[in-house]
């Protein structure tokens, strides 16, 4: 295994733990993948999170919300490392149970960005969103890539 | 000057040119920071915008609404590279002047991945957006970072 391949194997393992983390909706296994002075660009609520400690209280706010567990399946998933930096990007479809026993679904834009850190690879920033309509400023959270939805 | 830093050099000169383009609103040299497989996720309209030909139509469909030149004003700006591999992301003021005179301005997380492909930086995805208030699902256009409006 070259070491870009292994460099990007490792990122796809740190995706991987930070998703499984995400669905199972655990705040101390999901912050485990990110290093402590990262920010975060959040789909809602926020205009950005710097560090752990604000992570932490926007997730506290928002799970009340929902019903663990969640749904995110990643698709399009392209994944670039390399000396240490790395990033991937992908199209998601998230879901939840509301506390109305409802599910919500919708499809987000995420992008992720690592560096390797003491031999781990850590979340440095992540970026997660949905466009809206410039009409009616309104998020588009249905819109998702059109040759996916079919499918999904 | 090490190779990392002669890196972050390079990707940051590639980000200023990409700036200066945007602001002139001149696609030709939009396109020319862009990997010819780039995969963008634009703040309005489209989930996703994968290859050049698209994101110019995407392009051609906006500008008409604005007269140049577009205010952009990147701020926080954080780049990582190594390997060649790198990403940047920062809070951006923006502004445009619409063809009925107003000047509409916004706060948009942007975030923006390169790759060096034949000794040159390109952007191979960016991703740029406004959160969404959850109770009425509206993009907030005006959040901004807190301590930067003050200034701004």
């Amino acid at each position: 295994m070259t070491l870009a391949s292994k460099d990007e194997a490792a990122v796809r393992a740190r995706l991987n733990t930070w998703a499984d983390a995400c669905r199972a909706m655990d705040i101390d296994a999901i912050m485990a993948c990110y290093a402590p002075e990262a920010v975060s660009f959040d789909c809602h609520s926020v205009f950005r999170l710097k560090g752990l400690d604000s992570h932490r209280r926007h997730l506290e706010a928002c799970f009340p919300y929902m019903v663990a567990p969640m749904t995110l399946d990643l698709h399009e998933l392209s994944v670039a490392a390399g000396g240490g930096v790395a990033f991937a990007h992908y199209a998601m479809q998230c879901g939840a149970t509301g506390q109305d026993g409802q599910e919500h679904r919708s499809w987000l834009r995420g992008t992720i960005c690592l560096r390797e850190i003491d031999g781990r690879w850590l979340i440095v920033h992540d970026h997660c969103s949905a466009p809206f309509d410039p009409m009616t400023n309104t998020a588009m959270l249905d819109a998702g890539p059109e040759d996916l939805k079919k499918v999904a």
